[in-house]
């Protein structure tokens, strides 16, 4: 099997993956899903069944109507996320205050893939809708315990932004880019120096923000992802002509720059649930598949395996 | 009061703290521990008798004889630590390892002042000298948990370097650095690139090895040191001429810098250890203290503040 036939057919896995939810249920165990065993086909049905339970944002009508767009159905929550993380970068130093804010200001968030994933998942592993107090944005310090479980849920998805954003900063020194989603580069505007103190304050935010949940194991699994993203990274630089054509090492390349995060933060999410350890591998599976199939879909956008 | 008499006060201050393990008890009372109260006398008096338990390098004759030098307490200690730290850093990629290795390697360690202080404060609050299978290299991995107290310790230790060198790695590429200990810095040697991505390489490693500690409050003080150092930097960017000469700016800005680093990393020795909050509270100010100390007479004998 060649580069292009594995990123062809992960295109395939993509589009599967994306549009799970906009699935019937009676959809749901035919085709890709049956021939693409490791994703986790029991956690597929529970992501659809589970995820948009009765009277939350989405009716029963709209998936067996195949009306449901998997951003949509978290996008509130998605959205109190993101305020809340408007809320957490602000500080009393001026300076960093503007840095970190400008990746969360309204309008410049991006697709926020990773928040979504991470919610989508805490309503897959949720026996009912969160309650409407949840809904609303948690005011409370980083540094501050909640004991709530959605709440917590909703801190990993904070957490899981943080990191990729931070990472976005100092890609973006390392490429020297000049413009990211669309607009001039945190590098260019405030230059190379504040771009990297704001992505290491946003790690330190993140750091704070999980400390806080006083759980080992999510503390553990969230930890290791800033490494596989360094490793994913020096990998991609240091890369022989040979390991560009070698598709074990843009797997291994590929799970560390980005399905190590949307894998290890699923994970964490039914770790904080207490589903039992068979799920807990489901869905690190499901966001490992979904993070190697999104980033095989934009490198054949973008002809990199191409 | 003015910055030139702070500084001047906390040299003497830092002299005293440096110098505490060779002063005798009776001498420990006196003087400069007489006028800095806030430095916990009683904490002194711990530091000096505990840290030097009898057949732990130093005797008992050698601390009454006033022939103990703080550094040469733990030195053996510090060297497993920093055998282990050179151990942690090895991975599979080769570039990273060589970056990550640069400031570990033998010779090129400098002076190893947050773990000395860490591993003497451990030793402050133990009734003990570590025992002998303590003093070899711990070789487990960093995401492994330890249980032993000792070991938990020497932990902090490591992570507390880590930490420390990640922002060095960091700052050199936010001032262009040439050189740093004496040598061609990371970044001239290898590029900005490799040094933004060590750094954030070491500040992964620390948050796992922090993780794997499995103590939620332990996680929480260290985790906002990073915060602290990011804050600090931005501080010193940013500081108009007003704020250069207040004194109130100056601390702040150096607690963030220099002192929070310390101070976090020995409130969690004290926390590991179980001691009360009390004594937490004066680890953490011991801490503090020093590093306000240290910071202020590098700043008069670089002449930023005379």
């Amino acid at each position: 099997m060649t580069l292009r036939n594995v990123t062809q057919a992960a295109c395939q896995v993509s589009l599967f993956c994306t549009r799970v939810a906009a699935s019937s249920s009676a959809g749901c165990s035919t085709s890709s899903s049956a021939n693409f065993e490791p994703l986790g086909r029991g956690l597929h049905r529970m992501f659809l069944t589970a995820a948009v339970p009765q009277g939350y944002i989405q009716t029963w009508a709209d998936v067996r109507g195949r009306r449901v767009e998997p951003f949509s159905i978290v996008q509130q929550e998605v959205d109190i996320v993101s305020e809340r993380l408007r809320h957490s970068v602000s500080t009393g130093i001026p300076a960093l205050k503007t840095a970190a804010e400008y990746f969360f200001r309204h309008g410049m968030e991006g697709k926020r893939l990773r928040p979504t994933l991470a919610l989508l998942m805490s309503s897959a592993l949720s026996p009912s809708a969160p309650p409407p107090e949840y809904l609303q944005v948690d005011l409370r310090p980083a540094a501050e315990h909640a004991p709530e479980l959605r709440r917590r849920q909703q801190r990993i998805a904070e957490i899981a932004e943080l990191i990729h954003v931070a990472s976005l900063l100092h890609d973006d020194v390392i490429d020297d880019a000049e413009t990211r989603r669309g607009v001039v580069s945190l590098n260019n505007v405030m230059g190379n120096k504040t771009a990297i103190l704001a992505g290491d304050f946003l790690l330190a935010r993140a750091s704070v923000s999980l400390a806080a949940l006083r759980n080992p194991e999510t503390v553990v699994l969230m930890s290791q992802v800033l490494e596989h993203l360094v490793s994913g990274e020096i990998m991609q630089m240091t890369a022989t002509s040979e390991q560009l054509l070698d598709l074990d090492h843009y797997m291994a390349k590929t799970y560390c720059k980005t399905a190590s995060l949307m894998a290890n933060s699923s994970r964490s999410i039914a770790v904080l649930a207490g589903v039992t350890p068979a799920v807990c591998d489901m869905a690190w599976s499901y966001g490992r598949h979904l993070g190697l199939a999104f980033q095989a879909r934009l490198s054949c956008r973008s002809g990199a395996v191409l």
